[in-house]
């Protein structure tokens, strides 16, 4: 076999085998195949795709580039979440301890955040004493005695979209379907779950531009995982604007105790009740969507959700009395009110806006090695269909510095305002 | 400026302005922007295609990434010819003779083969004594005092083009129309001539498989040149069959010689008197093709291409005698029959087969450190139209060694025998 074959095969949209796709991605991670011959084969599938079983072809040999979690010492249904990614999204802080409290296993590994805020990983660090760092023996007990863990990834899991991934950056190859479900899914399938829900993010402030190609996206990662055995479901959701009204590290795990105690903003809510729902119906703890919808609102009703993330935090060695009161976490130096000048309806938040803010205050990082402050960032007092008169505070900037005209001005300018409104929904698909 | 920006803007099927191509192109061949974004790019390139205008900046952006000849300080016309190479190719020993004996001036500088049999230069090493290394000033000389010159390539000319070259010999990016046009033109334009005549192959023998690709490559060749303010023409022909009836470097010369004392065989002869009428139309030296034509076949008929041949061997200290003679030619230790099985009409004979046969017998070079074995390889001694018995010699193996057999099969099964025959003809188009 020869690389150069096989990315003329591709190039001509012929469609390769397993073997071909295997020794690729093996030749690549084991620096025996050049990069440049990679990144033209990378522009290959950009240009003639991959069909699924391609497309879990090029997972499966990615997943078997590194270690893979080995989650049968769990008793009982194991459960993941992905989310593309958006601006305000600490979804995981939410559904991880609800679906927990149900006796759904959730042993969750994630990766830091490079971009507007930080990951799942450096938002829970923002709570006193959290420990990210677990042997994976106590993470397996502590999911077994519990139910939950959120930790940092420990394991080298999936080296070739490390490799890959890079590659991607640096060659315009990043949107490619069956590339980014690869990647997602190559993951997905080495954290060991029998059961994943995804949340793919749509519009302007997402990786996917369009409900289309978002759809395409989805419906690629829900085979890869069916192909795998694993019960998967995706949910698309609009991220026009961004989620909830939280944007920072403590700020948003603040609203994620609230969301847990039922006084979360609407959308937010909303996101985590669907999100919960799909994971309780694929682990078979309900009938049907309105059962799943029910038991997950029940738990917030009867604050079981928010005692399992006081757990959680207390497993993990973090200070626990933050979560009953969140008034507890250290605040920033200041608060700056950003002023609405017009009056009207606010029609739409620009999530980009917002996330460069919420980066410029502080909050998420550039490089890896960038510290993250997790008492800074942005709370949007007014959303999407609320009226505003002028001399109204639309959003609040927490910061430890002077006030930045410039993020000021960012974040007033993300503002659409216009004299009516009318409302989209949040969810704007289910594939599975 | 950011390559990444610029493999994107490709990517997304848009046009690239000069200042991105040499960006591109000059990060390169300075080795500041590494193969893999190139890789990348120019897999965008072969998919999105360039327009004649981003075609002739990529031209020029490797023409500059070099030396360029400055023929200047030689008199009059300078002419150059090029062809995309094929089974049996001598045309350039021919036709630089023949136009220089009409007064217009031919500096050619060439490279040395890597294929079925040598390059023109190997090809004149043949010849006892030739001299292919001439400094650049002896150069401009000799085409001042006797109009013609064939050498080796003394200066560095286009590296952009050798880099680009060896990265898409490796990453299936080879054929991509603009890539394989701004290649051969850069070269052509660095050489310095202001005529240049095209010779595009087109076949099952030839890098270009049908006519309407070929087509498009002559075009964009065309295109580039009248850019730079040259005159170019595109002549496209048939190599479905070897070129004459000699393949090998001595043979070859020697057909060369018969061909311009008016004996060589029909096609390469047609051939020879096509591309000379394009270039004494194009230099202005008639005012019709016919005309054109009429010179050159006069310049065969007066033996004057013959002996601007025997001045340019001489010039260049090789033994001119041999041209007037060519029985002096060093012989193969053995020449070896390949006799026909069935009976009727040759309709085809398959290049590639006779390239390979040629090659084995020591005739081309596989690697660029190889040496050629001048008095090998084979003489068609049977045609395309010729008709022939059981037991007739349909081509002669000039061997140094024992009889291979792979070597004999793979030449009589290159000939295609049928009860009928329709001719073709080798000229397919112009384009100018």
């Amino acid at each position: 076999m020869n690389i150069i074959d096989i990315i003329i095969k591709k190039r001509n949209g012929n469609k390769l085998n397993k073997e071909e796709i295997e020794f690729a991605i093996n030749g690549y991670t084991n620096d025996v195949i050049p990069d440049y011959q990679i990144s033209a084969f990378l522009m290959a599938i950009y240009f003639k795709g991959m069909d699924p079983e391609e497309t879990y072809y090029l997972t499966k040999a990615m997943l078997n580039s590194g270690d893979i979690l080995d989650l049968s010492k769990i008793k009982g249904v194991k459960v993941d979440k992905h989310s593309t990614g958006g601006v305000g999204d600490k979804t995981s802080l939410v559904v991880a301890p609800l679906v927990a409290s149900l006796g759904i296993k959730v042993a969750k590994m994630s990766g830091r955040g490079l971009g507007h805020t930080g990951g799942t990983i450096d938002k829970l660090e923002s709570i006193p004493g959290y420990d990210v760092n677990i042997s994976e023996e106590d993470f397996i007990n502590q999911v077994n005695k519990i139910g939950v863990a959120l930790v940092g990834q420990t394991k080298k899991l999936v080296p070739a979209d490390k490799k890959l991934y890079s590659l991607r950056d640096v060659t315009g190859t990043v949107d490619s379907i069956p590339l980014i479900a690869s990647s997602i899914m190559s993951k997905k399938l080495a954290s060991g779950a029998d059961v994943i829900v995804l949340d793919v993010k749509v519009g302007s402030g997402a990786f996917m531009k369009n409900l289309d190609e978002a759809r395409k996206l989805a419906l690629a990662m829900v085979q890869i995982g069916k192909m795998e055995g694993k019960k998967v479901a995706a949910i698309l959701t609009d991220m026009s604007n961004p989620l909830g009204k939280a944007v920072g590290n403590s700020l948003e795990v603040i609203e994620a105790i609230n969301t847990l105690n039922g006084n979360g903003p609407k959308d937010f809510t909303d996101l985590c009740i669907e999100a919960s729902a799909e994971l309780i119906l694929e682990a078979n703890y309900a009938k049907n969507i309105e059962d799943a919808k029910a038991l997950a609102i029940k738990q917030i009703e009867n604050k079981e959700g928010l005692k399992k993330f006081a757990d959680l935090v207390e497993a993990q060695h973090g200070d626990a009395s933050y979560i009953y009161d969140p008034s507890k976490f250290d605040k920033s130096k200041y608060v700056y009110d950003v002023i609405a000048k017009n009056s009207g309806y606010v029609n739409n938040i620009n999530s980009l806006m917002i996330g460069n803010a919420s980066m410029k205050l502080g909050a998420g990082r550039i490089k890896l090695d960038d510290i993250i402050n997790p008492r800074v960032g942005i709370v949007l007092e007014k959303k999407p269909g609320d009226y505003v008169n002028v001399g109204d505070v639309l959003a609040k900037l927490y910061s430890d510095d002077n006030l930045d005209k410039d993020i000021y001005n960012m974040v007033l300018d993300a503002y659409k305002i216009k004299e009516s409104y009318e409302a989209t929904p949040l969810v704007l698909d289910i594939i599975k």
